[in-house]
């Protein structure tokens, strides 16, 4: 069941969190060992909670979910090791904000989920739900494998490059990137403050929204029932990082596109703007030196327990000037004002979601290349799992839309959602 | 002596980092208890930290140089309260990443200077240097106190209304804002993400930048002796707010300016756009917004513990619908396009810093007005004093830049500084 029904039924008291807990343990019990997606899980306390809940008026809109925790947002009652060694047993005296909101609404949270080490690229254990071999993607490894697994209904993410999306989509899941500042920071270990972005994993387009209205504080983001649905004028957009997918991501998007257009929607072909060719590496120059700055403290104290490969990239963010980094600002402020523009014909944008299947070893979280751009432009951005690739894994596209729009966007995704169901075209 | 100075004595090893700081703690103990500047002070340590720098080499930029730090950003050996009592003693296990950068470029980390409860506008203890009986400002209330009354020569202040510009003006500093995300984050108590801004308080526009450069971690923005001084093309602008400035404020910017022309700058009178009369409001809509949602935590669980002027505060930021945030968000999108082309004719505006001198009383920290809209809008804002007023309290002038412009314009802003020099408009 979605957690939409689930909320319903749990306000109705037709069933109870225990209950629903019970069940979410029983399958983490059956699949952990091989799925690897938790870092933290405190059975008794979650029941605890639970049986609170039940016993006591209803909460909020959340009231009775399991929800699981990337391990990169503090919390008051669990470790938060941030996927670093450095921080092993670390107990935070606060709840990050977006938890303490979560948890307001009537969540329970499970437990802590695995992130790669400082949400950046160095991968926890986590193993692909649908084959072990594979990388779920990350850096929100746990939180995708736990929400794909059916571990947990819902689970927070954060994405700085492509961290929502691409395990999204290698594991089967929805996930969407709210509009920049929609879910509070306060309490997530920064990163790179211009992108930095918190959003749900979930199964559903309805669930997204659901968790997303709990975790910011507005319940505006809800998607009702009794409203007619949207039909959404979509832009068709390969980009310019279109010849780095593999053909079942290209598959994928056209025939997702046919898709949709056989079902009625208008459809416009789009070319991004010239200036989007180098969006990507404009991206990457911010969030290298943000990190850069950003985990000062870590590179200056705690040099030997970094990764090779983050001690590298912490070098790399040293060495970009002052020159560079506003240009590269003045570039992604260019493309906001031009992708602006290009929304006055479309509501939408249909872009792909990852270069590919999820890559086979666990020793990389696959290509974040395809989601760059959209974390730097802050707009929403929400994948939709559409069936599986070649190698039997899953398959996806990415819907993107205008900053700020999120509640007609979520609206507009779902009648995309619902269209592509049970559709497979890679 | 300012800081540049100090900073290339003791480069020299002219001066001891120890005999420096010495001097600072006879200031504090002459005057602490009159000004009330200081949160936490541990002479020890930092007497021991300035002896271990006269022993080893010169780690960076700003060896030897004593620094104040706001108590809003942590510190790993000493408490950080957030100005709230909700964290008396509270033990931060790292240094904000602007902190850890100050320390490694060689800085001798004071104390903590007193913050309003959570930069919001609950005062501290702190009074006016120039007159006990009149805010100092705030929420930077502490660091600017201290920098004026030459405690120390530098301080951090961090910015999400008004909060460097305004109690650099009413003490008489130089406070400078950089352009947002300048300065790392981490660390650093969150209140507004789209607004928090963390920038120097000194005693020249040098010193400013020589601190920004070493607490960014970038050292592009050192001011150089060697270069020509750059004569910036200047546009005078009252702004929308230009009647809520008492005379003395509005004698200080239009005396100014007449001695800049004076001086030979071209001096353009500007009107901003009509979209910019609603623009402080929309900065307060997404103020009141982010506040509430990034101050979950403690609402949630210490709401007795906040001021009553807090939980007003957050009650409010609780109403504002998606709808009136993102028509604010997008306010301020459409002002930025529109200042960047008022920037293609000049390469400063000059404004009013405050809406007059420092106000009698404790009880409040003072009217932000005048700096709501340049936090909004991303861009440097620099304060030079000039002069005092009729209350015999400092007056200053504000100058503002293009975002990402920040090392032309702190040259721009030193040679109005060496104009303004020696100067009494108010």
């Amino acid at each position: 069941m979605n957690a939409t029904t689930l909320a319903y039924r749990l306000h109705q008291r037709d069933i109870r969190a225990e209950s629903l807990l019970r069940d979410c343990l029983a399958r983490i019990d059956a699949r952990e060992p091989v799925v690897h997606a938790w870092a933290w899980l405190d059975r008794d306390a979650a029941l605890a909670q639970a049986r609170l809940l039940d016993d006591g008026p209803v909460r909020g809109v959340l009231h009775g979910l399991p929800v699981g925790v990337k391990d990169i947002m503090d919390t008051c009652d669990m470790p938060t090791a941030y996927g670093s060694p450095i921080y092993a047993g670390h107990r935070p005296t606060l709840d990050a904000a977006s938890v303490a909101l979560t948890r307001a609404a009537g969540a329970v949270i499970l437990g802590k989920t695995v992130t790669t080490e400082f949400a950046v690229f160095h991968p926890g254990p986590t193993t692909n739900p649908h084959h072990p071999g594979h990388t779920p993607g990350g850096s929100s490894s746990g939180s995708a494998a736990a929400v794909a697994d059916r571990m947990v209904p819902l689970a927070f993410a954060t994405q700085t490059g492509g961290s929502i999306i691409r395990p999204a989509a290698y594991c089967g899941v929805v996930g969407y990137k709210p509009s920049f500042n929609t879910l509070p920071r306060a309490g997530v270990k920064p990163l790179a403050d211009s992108l930095d972005t918190i959003g749900p994993l979930a199964r559903s387009v309805a669930d997204a929204a659901l968790f997303a209205a709990g975790a910011s504080g507005y319940h505006d983001l809800i998607l009702r029932n009794d409203e007619a649905p949207v039909r959404p004028r979509v832009g068709l957009c390969q980009t310019w990082e279109w010849e780095q997918c593999e053909p079942a991501q290209q598959q994928a998007l056209l025939g997702s596109a046919r898709q949709l257009s056989r079902a009625g929607l208008a459809l416009t072909p789009l070319t991004l703007p010239q200036s989007f060719v180098h969006l990507a590496d404009a991206q990457m120059t911010v969030m290298l030196r943000q990190q850069f700055q950003s985990l000062s403290f870590e590179r200056l104290h705690h040099w030997q327990e970094l990764s090779a490969n983050l001690r590298d990239i912490l070098e790399r963010g040293a060495q970009i000037s002052d020159a560079s980094y506003w240009s590269a600002m003045r570039l992604i402020q260019q493309c906001k004002g031009q992708l602006r523009d290009l929304f006055r014909d479309v509501d939408l944008l249909l872009v792909p979601s990852v270069t590919g299947e999820a890559p086979e070893g666990l020793r990389h979280t696959g290509n974040p290349i395809m989601n760059r751009i959209w974390t730097a432009l802050h707009g929403p951005a929400l994948t939709l799992p559409v069936g599986t690739g070649p190698k039997g894994l899953p398959t996806a596209v990415t819907v993107v839309g205008m900053e700020g729009s999120d509640i007609h966007f979520l609206k507009a995704a779902q009648t995309l959602e619902t269209m592509l169901e049970h559709t497979n075209y890679a």
